[in-house]
C-alpha cells in the first residue's frame, strides 16, 4: 500500500457501474498521446465558440471546459484551505462544483448502483434522503444519539454494514457537526470509523460545511477533509463560510489510499465531464469570495455565539423554566426541548396561530422522542429573541 | 381535456417514483394556507443568512431560493422567448438551470425509474446516452435515416412504443435540429410524432438549442417549445444562442395538455428544490446577456453560413472530388462524405501525424455506414479552411 496503512483490506473499493470507463478509442488514445507529449493538436470539430473569437462581451473568456473547475478556481481555493488544514491540499484533489447538493448526487453516481444504499446520521439533514431516492438509492439511517451530548454509536454502524444490508451500504454520511444536532465527530469515533470504513470498502462522505461554527471548545478535533485512512469526500462551500447560499459554490475534496483516490478521480471526472464545470462568471468571483471568507465566518460566528448566549439567559430567567436547550457543540442551529406532553405538531400551529411564526420540530429530522424544536442562531438579536420569546410564551400558555 | 385536444387517452401520464410527494405535514400545510392568504410567516429556524443581514458585500442580494429559478430571471427570459415564439411564454413555465445537461438529467428523474428508458436518435448527441446511464436508465436509439435529407422514421418510433421495451420507454428526446446531422424535425413528422407521444403518454424533450442556426430556408418550421398536443420540454440555453457554453445559463419549457402540465410542475418542483437555482452572481445577468443575444446569434450565423459557402467552394474545386458534404440543414456541424474504402480511424490517426489535426469520424455518432467525418463550422474563416484542406489532402493521399 503506497500509504503505508498498517490495515488489512479483503476487497478493494467498489464503485458503480453507472460510469462509463470503457477503453478509449485509437483516435482519443492519440489524442492523449499528443496532449502528454505536450504536443497541441487541433480539432476539426471544435465547437466551443470561445475558441474562435466568438465569445461574448459580457463573458469574454475563453472556456477550458475543464470538468473538475477552472484551474484558477482550484489553485485559489487549495491554496485556501491549505492554510485551514494539517496536510496539504492539491488542486488536482478538488471538484468545484454549484452546491453540496450536487456533490451528494455526484458522489453518489460514482458510489451506489439502483438498489444500493448510503447510511446517514438521524436525527440528521433531510435532503440526503430525498436526492439518494432522486438517485434510486437507499438511505439507512444510523442514530446520533444523546446522553447529554451527541454520539454516534459505532457498533451499530458495524452491525449495519455486516448485517443482511451491509453488501449494499456503498457510503457513510458523516456531518461534522451534524446539522440540527451540532455534535461534531469526536476524535475517537473518527479513528473507529475510518478503520470501519476501510475495512467495508465503504466510502466516507463528510459534510463539513458548519466546520468553523464551533460554539465550544473542542478537544483534539479536526476536519475530516485530507483523512488518509479510507477513502474519504469531504464536502464544503459558500453557503455557510461566506454566509452565501446564493453563490452556489460548494467542493468535494478526495483523499484516502492513493490508488482508491485515483480510481475515484478517474470515475468522478467521467461524471463531472457530461456536466462540465460552473459558469466563468462565478468562477472569476472566486478568489475575491475566499478573501472575503475570514471576514465573513467571523462576522457569522459572532452572530450565532452572541445569540446562543441571549438563549441561555433568556432560559433562565424565564420562571416557569418548562423550556431548556440541548448542548450544541456547533453549527448554526440549537434544539429546544419542550415538555413531551405537547404534541409537537400543535405546538407550532398554535406559534402560527398566536405569533405569526413557525418552526420545525424534532419529528421533522427523525428525533426518537417528542417535544423538540429547532430554532436557528442565524437572525439579528432583536429578531432572534422574539423568537424565543413566542416559544417560551406559546408553550407556558399551553401548558399553564 | 382544458386544452380541448380532439385525441383521445387511454392512460395517463406516468412519473417515476423518485420525486417524494407525500402529503405536507399539518404545519406546511399551516404554511402554505399563511402564504396563499398574503400573510407572511416568521420562521424559528430561517437559516437563510441573506435574510439576516448577513450577505458578503460581493452578493448583497437576499437570497428567495425559487427552485425554478429567480423571478426577475424567468420574468426577463419569458419576455425575450415571447418575441421568437408563437405563442406565449408564461415565467411560470420555466425552469433555469446550469446547462442542458442539467435540464436532462432532471427530467429523467422526473419520467424515469432505473430501468426505465428513454428513446434519443442516432446519429445523435452523445451525451444523452451517458446521463442516462448515469440516472440508472437506458437509451434506445431510433435511426435518424438520409435519403438526401435526413429524416425521422415515425413507424420505427411507433413499433418501439408498442414493442417489448414499449413500456419501459418514458421519453422521446427529439433534437431540433439534430447534432450532427443538422436536421429539423420536419412539419409533417412532428404532428405524427406529437400524437404518438399523446397516445403512449410519452414526454416529448426537445433539445432545441441549435434551433435559430438555420443554414437553408426552410418552410413552415417552428420550435417545439410551447406545444400543447403532448406534455413537452423543450430545452435551451445560452451555449449556442450567445456562443456562451461558460455561462452555464440553460432552461426547460414546460408546455402540453393541462394537468399532465401541473403535475410535472409539481414534481419538477420537488427536483429543484433538491437542488435549488442557479448562482444569484449569474443570475443577475440574465437580462444583460439576452439583450446581447440577438446579435450575438447573428455573429455566429454569419460565420456558419460563410463557412459553409467556403467549404462548398472548396469541395467543388477540388479536382480528385472525392470528399462531399451531406445536406445540412441547420446548426454549427456538418458531415463530410469520404470514400467508403477508408478507415475511418486511419484516416483521423492520419490527420493529426501529418497535419496535427483531430477529428471525429461517423462512429462516433453511430452512423450506420462507414466513410464520415464531423466538421464544425465555427472557426474563424482561414482556421477553417486550413481544416478543410487538411481533410481533402489526406483523403486524396490516402487514395491516390
Ligand atoms: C448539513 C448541510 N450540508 C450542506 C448544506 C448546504 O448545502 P448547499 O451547498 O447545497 O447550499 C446545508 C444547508 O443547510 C446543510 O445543513
Ligand atoms: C444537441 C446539444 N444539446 C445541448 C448542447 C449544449 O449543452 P449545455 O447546455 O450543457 O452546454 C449541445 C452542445 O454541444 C448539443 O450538441
Amino acid at each position: 500500500m503506497e500509504d503505508g496503512s498498517p490495515w488489512s483490506r479483503v476487497e478493494s473499493m467498489r464503485f458503480s457501474s453507472r460510469v462509463d470507463i470503457s477503453e478509449p478509442n485509437p483516435i482519443a488514445k492519440a489524442e492523449a498521446t499528443a496532449k502528454t507529449a505536450g504536443r497541441p493538436l487541433g480539432k476539426l470539430n471544435d465547437s466551443n465558440p470561445t475558441r474562435h473569437a466568438l465569445a461574448p462581451d459580457l463573458v469574454p473568456d475563453i472556456y477550458s471546459a475543464d470538468p473538475r473547475g477552472q484551474r484558477y478556481a482550484r489553485e485559489a481555493l487549495a491554496a485556501f484551505l491549505d492554510m485551514q488544514e494539517i496536510g496539504h491540499c492539491s488542486p488536482d484533489d478538488l471538484y468545484i462544483l454549484s452546491s453540496t447538493s450536487e456533490a451528494y448526487s455526484w458522489l453518489i453516481k460514482l458510489l451506489c448502483d439502483a438498489g444500493d444504499a448510503v447510511l446517514a446520521p438521524k436525527p440528521g439533514y433531510p435532503l440526503i434522503e430525498s436526492i439518494a431516492r432522486l438517485e434510486c438509492v437507499d438511505m439507512i439511517e444510523y442514530q446520533q444519539r444523546f446522553d447529554g451530548s451527541w454520539y454516534i454509536d459505532v457498533a451499530e454502524l458495524k452491525t449495519a454494514l455486516e448485517g443482511p444490508d451491509g453488501n449494499r451500504i456503498r457510503a457513510l454520511v458523516l456531518i461534522n457537526p451534524n446539522n440540527p444536532t451540532g455534535s461534531y465527530v469526536k476524535p475517537s469515533e473518527r479513528e473507529a470509523i475510518v478503520r470501519l470504513c476501510r475495512d467495508h470498502d465503504v466510502a466516507i462522505i463528510a459534510d463539513e460545511v458548519f466546520y468553523d461554527y464551533d460554539l465550544e471548545p473542542f478537544e483534539g478535533n479536526a476536519r475530516l477533509a485530507g483523512e488518509r485512512g479510507a477513502l474519504t469526500f469531504a464536502l464544503d462551500g459558500f453557503s455557510k463560510m461566506l454566509a452565501a447560499p446564493h453563490a452556489k459554490v460548494g467542493w468535494i475534496q478526495v483523499s484516502g489510499p492513493a490508488e482508491d483516490v485515483a480510481e475515484a478521480k478517474r470515475r468522478l471526472d467521467v461524471i463531472a465531464d457530461d456536466y462540465l464545470p460552473m459558469s466563468e462568471i462565478v468562477a472569476k468571483q472566486i478568489p475575491a469570495l475566499l478573501e472575503a471568507a475570514p471576514l465573513q465566518t467571523a462576522r457569522v460566528q459572532e452572530r450565532v455565539r452572541g445569540n446562543l448566549k441571549a438563549l441561555h439567559a433568556m432560559l433562565d430567567a424565564d420562571e416557569q423554566g418548562l423550556v431548556s436547550v440541548l448542548r450544541a457543540e456547533g453549527g448554526w442551529n440549537v434544539l429546544l426541548r419542550v415538555p413531551s406532553v405537547l404534541d409537537e405538531n400543535e405546538l407550532v400551529l398554535h406559534m402560527i396561530e398566536r405569533h405569526g411564526v413557525s418552526g420545525q420540530p424534532g419529528y421533522f429530522f427523525d428525533m426518537t422522542s417528542n417535544g423538540y424544536l429547532a430554532i436557528s442562531l442565524l437572525p439579528e438579536p432583536d429578531d432572534f429573541r422574539h423568537n424565543v420569546y413566542v416559544v417560551i410564551d406559546t408553550v407556558n400558555e399551553l401548558i399553564g
